[in-house]
């Protein structure tokens, strides 16, 4: 290693124990974490329903456009999906809406357990999420559960580039469920 | 009155009768409701909370930012307030967060009876509409009824320009109630 780069690690080093007024390595990565969300762009808001189908044609008869097709979500061979901690088979039909300033999801649950079937359950039709696109799930998914906000489901959808989504248990803190989607 | 007017009254008059084949009033004037809403851009997310004030530390500590302060709507004798069919002296303490593409609200019922009060009641905290802005407002809520979104409370605003808005009971057809708003 040459003397410049020993000189930037004693550097970078010498700021994260200034930083975080420790020494240990597990507390200086915890200042990888962002204290907040770094975006204030709602990317999508999302309306569980009984019948997509029939949601999709009420939404289109609203906007005067043509019904867009439904797509289901990958099963969890290639999803991952976990809820609650634990894979499942749960999945949903999806509908979405471009709309000007963001995307309109529709989501149908089907299969087996999901926060999509608990919240259709639990409070009926409704806005099930908003949600915000980041880029390194993880890290956020540290710094809402310190907020008190613990990650509910997970799962990857393998159409377009593929990508991750997170729903976070935020009720009880912002009165809506987060998601953070990520496009690889 | 003029030749000029004259004619195209006649020409505007013509047209009407042509492109719905009446002659009477009533129906031609149904021809100034819209078919659809004119917007794709949702202009709020507004979400139904128990204190106003927890609910928006909770957002300014997800964002990053300050607490904006709360207010109240405007008492039943500036604001007009009626819901489901008469006046009611139910308000809402509000906060706002202008986000980057919309804005979102968070709404605490207060005083009498209201589509807030009844939303809370109903469904515990969450998101209780999505707002799009419309100009001429009550040919939308003609559009709307008719399509079968009844309108379930209308308001009106004093601050800024002033403005009115109308939320319509629209979930079991779009999973979701929908406000329209006009500023003046």
């Amino acid at each position: 290693m040459c003397k410049s780069t020993l000189l930037t690690v004693a550097i970078l080093v010498g700021l994260c124990v200034f930083e975080v007024g420790c020494t240990s390595a597990e507390k200086c990565q915890a200042t990888s974490m962002p204290e907040s969300l770094d975006t204030q762009r709602v990317t999508q808001v999302a309306v569980v329903v009984r019948d997509v189908e029939k949601a999709a044609k009420g939404w289109a008869d609203l906007f005067g456009v043509e019904v867009p097709k439904s797509s289901l979500t990958d099963p969890l061979e290639k999803a991952h999906t976990t809820y609650r901690g634990r894979p499942t088979q749960g999945r949903a039909k999806l509908v979405f809406f471009k709309l000007d300033n963001l995307q309109l999801e529709l989501i149908e649950p089907v299969g087996g357990p999901s926060t999509w079937r608990e919240f259709l359950e639990t409070n009926g039709e409704g806005v099930h999420h908003i949600a915000f696109e980041v880029k390194g799930t993880d890290k956020y998914v540290a710094m809402l559960e310190k907020k008190g906000m613990p990650l509910v489901q997970r799962g990857e959808w393998t159409v377009y580039t593929g990508g991750c989504y997170t729903y976070f248990d935020s009720v009880q803190k912002l009165g809506v469920a987060l998601e953070l989607l990520e496009n690889y």
